[in-house]
């Protein structure tokens, strides 16, 4: 009745036997769910650093004073949801799960859940440092996300070179493209860096705007082409 | 290669409706359940606004001086509690999720994790501002407010164009419908904006009632009717 | 091959046809998976309560001078593990959840999730209040809880009066019983707080102990009773 | 009544192995759910012990002024990562959980979700405090990380006496070999508690290798030389 019961196996299947034959560790339902959870929090916890004020009478002019927290909130939770959607379709390609796999990807949870604190030291630069503070502020965000980059490089490098973890219907060659994609994002944000040097403003339009591109072929890049040929 | 290929109903029958063709990405579960994760820490994180107090010997007395902070828990607790009951019928709905619902699912998620920071603007306005503070705080909560009903909006007028989504049992003209539930949110918010600037106690509890009616037809306000015709 | 397998009918089954007959609402597990989230929540939050010391030289006395902090935490923390066990062991005796269901949880879980609120306010007053600010906060604290003992109590005396919502193994005056449990809790929270008046250790002791007994009698005190005859 | 007895494999088919004999109080999926949910929520809450800095024109100093605190975060964000490995790996060799269980990890999630204080404590005494301070949070962090390897020891015990908990496929003898893993944890903690007495920095590396082995040996130390044989 309900659209899961179309074929025989349902979720149960989870456990499927064997679970510790031939270095797979286990099936990604679990992996799944913490990653989830982690990333659920992370999404979540953006909002503390928007502070209430507190002066009398000046609440609507606090309000306004706060606009680079706003504008770095916004950014790192559109960039969290970004990766939510990149990491959920890329689990909807394994299989299994290896500890190689367990690993890279606890590395990849950990870049994207210290996001909240170049976030803060961003809106902190952009409402009480000078220049200086601001150029700080976003090379040290861009070096954070150029981490991550590099931790989405290697989940794909592993996956293209592991292809027994696979769902059935994708081949590794289908993450050895994903990896340009990564590399892409790695050489970017060092780009952001180096720009933030010279005009931090341009710097941190280059590290938003980069989610929106990652948003965009999160069903991987080559999707467009495939769809026409 | 893997154990997951021995028998029927492996994996991945868990994306039954082929997750891959027509731009379905994905069935529901992991985006109720990433969804639920947001919604629960943000009604959870609400308690983070209730301080201890800590003056020696006026404990009693800085207790009751936070009053204004217990109903604005008490009033966003219900409001997200609201939210995710509406969110939990909504997606008994769905059976499945494109990159269309996933954006905009994200979207309502953003207004509704936001809602902590308008909550402690409230509750800080009512402890320690002037009347002009708690002005700057109901219209502020009360466009947050309007604003999430506009993810409401666009959420409903999708399901309404996209019927291929939908669960077996429901029509897209239910969402036609609902979409004028939320368009009634988007209206009324922006009325306890404009009253607030005149009685800012006023605003406040037409935007704290607010909930209450989608408490009540959370099961879709054509119900009653239905049931009885 | 797994445990799960035993039978047929595996875990899809948990959207089970027509969930929108008869007001009931939908079945239990996403109802459950929220109220995990939140519960998980709330037991983790607690941490925030301990701060680390920051003056030179002095950590190790600090670090002794916040005893109050560690046994409000250790006690808030085996009470959230408490409500969780009993939670859990509600939920296997529950099939379907109605709208009445539905909010009524969400009351337990409101007043669950405050409860860091009255920890952190207990274990200030043992720290830096006086013995006025103390009876204040074990009161508080006190009257939190037996207010959450009334959740309960809405929550059974609803079961036992709606038996199509129960798990086939499971009859209403099960929770005919159970109402006993937590109207004494209730009675037994108000004492506490009575008690604490006259003395607050006292008091204190009383709402610490409460969750072990509890704890003790999660599958129902009616239970060692029945497993004899 | 409910429209889940209408067939084969309602619901309750999630309690395969009659949760309420002999016992046997639930299967495991809620409580790795619920431990999940505990898991993610500590290794995310970690990031709020790092700050941004607030000093006009010094914000890069005192974000290399901090490094303590991203040491800290590191090693306990690895230290959650590898208890979170080896909660997974234990739970694919539990079918069934009783009460006894039960306890047992809740106080291994207590000892766990405590983790970020004493990493708090750790970083605030290598920024502010005197070696003096460095001692007292060295040993600290030890002592708390000793505990939990206490609890581990329990949970092992545990298993390995009850061997009607487990997977079809584990014996209770593997649990009897996991003990003297935790019991080598007890005391490999106490000792850098002890060295730290004489020697912080060394006390400290000690204790942020210990993860490191449990995390290689997360699928049981007897592994290696079994796959050997």
């Amino acid at each position: 009745m309900t659209t899961h019961d179309d074929g025989p196996g349902g979720r149960d299947d989870r456990h499927p036997t064997g679970n510790r034959q031939g270095g797979v560790l286990a099936d990604s339902v679990r992996v799944e769910a913490f990653s989830d959870g982690v990333l659920a929090i992370v999404i979540t916890l953006l909002v503390l650093n928007l502070r209430a004020p507190e002066q009398r009478g000046a609440m609507l002019h606090e309000l306004f004073q706060q606009w680079p927290a706003y504008v770095a909130y916004l950014a790192s939770f559109g960039y969290v949801g970004v990766i939510w959607v990149n990491h959920h379709q890329l689990f909807t390609r394994i299989a299994s799960v290896d500890s190689g796999l367990l690993w890279r990807n606890l590395a990849l949870l950990l870049t994207t859940s210290v996001l909240p604190f170049p976030t803060a030291v961003l809106s902190s630069a952009f409402q009480l440092g000078d220049r200086y503070d601001q150029v700080t502020a976003v090379v040290f965000y861009s070096l954070v996300a150029a981490v991550m980059a590099g931790t989405w490089l290697m989940l794909f490098h592993y996956l293209a070179t592991h292809g027994h973890l696979l769902a059935r219907q994708t081949s590794a060659s289908f993450f050895a493209q994903e990896r340009r994609r990564a590399l892409l994002g790695l050489v970017a944000y060092l780009v952001a860096a180096l720009v933030a040097q010279w005009q931090p403003l341009a710097g941190l339009v280059i590290a938003a705007v980069l989610p929106v591109f990652y948003g965009l072929t999160s069903e991987g890049w080559a999707m467009p082409w495939a769809a026409r040929g």
